[in-house]
């Protein structure tokens, strides 16, 4: 499909392009349009019937879109921007460069220039962020068919006609009535006697990642948004919500790996960009690092008594970094999901102190097998008359380090959240640092104590 | 509430419960319900109100759910399933021992077993196991006005009516009608005219994540599913997608920290069942990170000449780990939303080696300074005159390990998905496994090198 539509680009059969993209979808447009050069773009865009033609430029990036722009006279602007609903002239708005901002709120009219400044002034985590404006809304005391008359004539205009709003005059919410309630019900009921009084509601400034999960758990289509004076001034829609579950989930992972997050997908963030998002946590994790290696050099002399201690320290940091880090991102991520808060601290304690002991045993009894066995029968590596007090060291090391990784792992997160951080930062990377320098001192204190150095 | 509500169960005030609960919405009453003790749990299950009941039956875990179809009479239990939509059905009884499972059965009449036998059937990660059956169809020769007749006679029954699925005599899908597109067409108007032939669907046999990204990419509330021949046979709801998109999510983070996924929450996952998905990949690390500690072993005589080299070893180990790691997650996430395929490689090592260049320019000239300010002047633990070929050993192994870990951490996904294994196993602590060792060999060649041992 994609190659016969360059194929018709390149032999200029317009009328041939436009009847294929017709039947295609926005989302499969914007596509095919990304790998078109940057000279026919304008011209492709504007073969595609006017309605499509703004459905496709949402589903662009902004770089497309700037590009786009640019290239359009100030009454094909309108045209697009005209059949945008609010919450994506908003996104649009907010990528672009002042300029082009300015001359995109030129071209609208003052009220609509009201509204769209007052949600780009809404913070970028908020429910008011991610709404949108256009909705049905209802009086109570109108019959069900004259809701479907108000449906019929401003829905088109809505993203939603699905959920419909009761509000009184002062447009506080009052109820919501789904089409099914109306389609199930006589023309002459009132709407009042059929909405739903239990509203499940966002405020403007709610973290746009609850009201996400407020879809998930409610399997809702769409959630109103009141401001502080609960009157209702926009909605979130599904499609939305979704959007955020998986940015919140991509934003999570970046910071699980100490990469400072970035809202744009691999291939769109320039190498630069990719450097600066990752070098920020690269060098403070280095820097951190080198304290274990202040720890090592105070036992230097000693470890050149016993140089086989020297070769047990990367197992050992290992073993204890990705217990510990096993630990912190269950945690962060039950966090996220709302199943851990602070006040199941202890609970989450006892539970992972009980989990570190089976783990700390299992690994410390097969390292000792396997020291036993592989060792000493095959490699001829390990000698029990001499190395047993070496061994115990060793084992016995694991068995601390994995318990106090584990638990520097499920705490860090908790208390980080509660004190207003981010818990994902406390991923691997960092528990990592920390539990390197624990384990190299729980190390050096068992090989003092055992070998008696 | 929920005190209020525990309060009135002592005083068995069932009527004032009943009018409380029968208020609130089914996932808070079953978050209720939880705290419940299991005595009391069927006597407050049974006073709500029958069609409110099931949904709240929906939305408890699956111990909840036995406990309560144990305690249910058959009669019972017939009316709570006879509610249930077909993908809820199968769900439930998916997570019930046999014997239970065997029960429920017995009750359902014969077409509905068979077809929950058959959605039993299709594997765990696949289109068929999340759809429902439960759906408006339509026929093409049917007016807007009959179309709403046939929503009223079984959209009660049906998850979704605002997507209709009109089909021919043997169930093949021919198009999709939105109840605002009947909505805003007049009364007489012919199903075939209006529908949209151009339907975005899914077979019976794809992979639910992919099925899930196509509700994020169409932005839709509904999927079809068709089985081989093309019939329509179920449909995918976008509260089941969104459900699908936070458990592969979850899934791939626990994999990145090297834990088995299972599919509970963290406090449902019992001691037993988290250390059974943690010791695998820890012991198995364990025992390849012993590779590490004979590289060591191999140097071990010419590391007593030069003690100073080994307190590096932990900073040059976790900072080649924290590199890789940052390329691999990103690359894994990428995968996962379809940023980055097999094809991409070439670009993908071409951008890594250029942020690996910068990362490790950057990294190697700060641990240069700091070891020239820092511990020349403030800590004096850096010599110079005498120490200079040492530090050159460690800024060029620092340089050089960074690359190798960024090309190791972001070409093994792409080759793991490409051979069929899952990416997300490829990341942090598998990956520092392999760039410690290989990050000790470069230390220990370059020392051989610079330093003539």
């Amino acid at each position: 499909m994609q190659e016969e539509i360059f194929e018709l680009i390149e032999g200029k059969k317009y009328a041939r392009i436009r009847e294929l993209l017709s039947e295609m979808n926005p989302a499969d447009i914007a596509l095919i349009l990304e790998d078109v050069p940057e000279r026919e773009l304008p011209v492709i865009f504007r073969i595609l019937p006017k309605e499509l033609a703004s459905e496709v430029f949402v589903e662009m990036d902004s770089e497309m879109q700037q590009l786009l722009i640019e290239a359009f006279s100030d009454k094909e602007l309108r045209e697009v921007m005209n059949e945008l609903f609010m919450d994506d002239t908003v996104d649009i708005i907010d990528e672009m460069p002042a300029s082009v901002a300015k001359r995109i709120l030129q071209q609208t009219d003052p009220n609509t220039r009201r509204m769209i400044n007052q949600l780009l002034a809404y913070p970028d985590d908020s429910a008011g962020s991610i709404m949108t404006t256009e909705y049905v809304d209802l009086k109570k005391d109108m019959t069900v068919d004259m809701a479907f008359d108000r449906i019929r004539k401003i829905g088109v205009d809505t993203e939603t006609i699905y959920t419909c709003y009761v509000i009184d005059q002062s447009r506080h919410l009052l109820g919501i009535v789904s089409v099914k309630d109306l389609l199930l019900n006589p023309k002459d009921k009132l709407i009042e006697e059929i909405m739903d009084e239990n509203i499940i509601f966002a405020n403007t400034l709610d973290d746009k990642e609850e009201v996400a999960g407020l879809f998930e758990k409610y399997d809702m289509l769409a959630l109103p948004v009141v401001d502080k004076e609960n009157r209702l001034v926009g909605i979130v829609t599904v499609d939305d919500a979704i959007d955020v579950i998986q940015e919140e989930a991509t934003e999570d992972i970046e910071k699980m790996a100490a990469i400072l997050p970035s809202d744009k997908s691999y291939f769109r963030t320039g190498v630069w960009a990719t450097f600066r998002s990752r070098i920020p946590w690269l060098m403070l994790l280095m820097i951190s690092a080198t304290f274990t290696g202040a720890i090592i050099s105070n036992f230097e002399e000693k470890l050149t008594v016993f140089p086989a201690l020297i070769a047990f320290i990367p197992m050992l940091m290992d073993t204890g970094g990705n217990s510990g880090s096993q630990s912190s991102v269950t945690i962060i991520r039950a966090i996220s999901l709302g199943d851990v808060e602070f006040k199941d601290i202890l609970k989450v304690i006892w539970k992972e102190i009980r989990v570190a002991l089976c783990c700390s045993l299992a690994l410390a009894a097969i390292n000792f097998l396997k020291l036993l066995t592989v060792d000493y029968y095959i490699l001829h590596t390990f000698d029990p008359g001499k190395q047993i007090p070496e061994i115990a060291v060793v084992c016995l090391t694991l068995f601390f380090t994995i318990l106090v990784a584990k638990l520097v792992g499920c705490t860090l997160p908790i208390f980080a959240k509660k004190i207003g951080f981010d818990p994902a930062v406390m991923a691997s990377p960092f528990i990592t640092t920390i539990v390197d320098a624990i384990s190299l001192v729980i190390y050096f204190r068992i090989a003092i104590m055992v070998l008696g150095i």
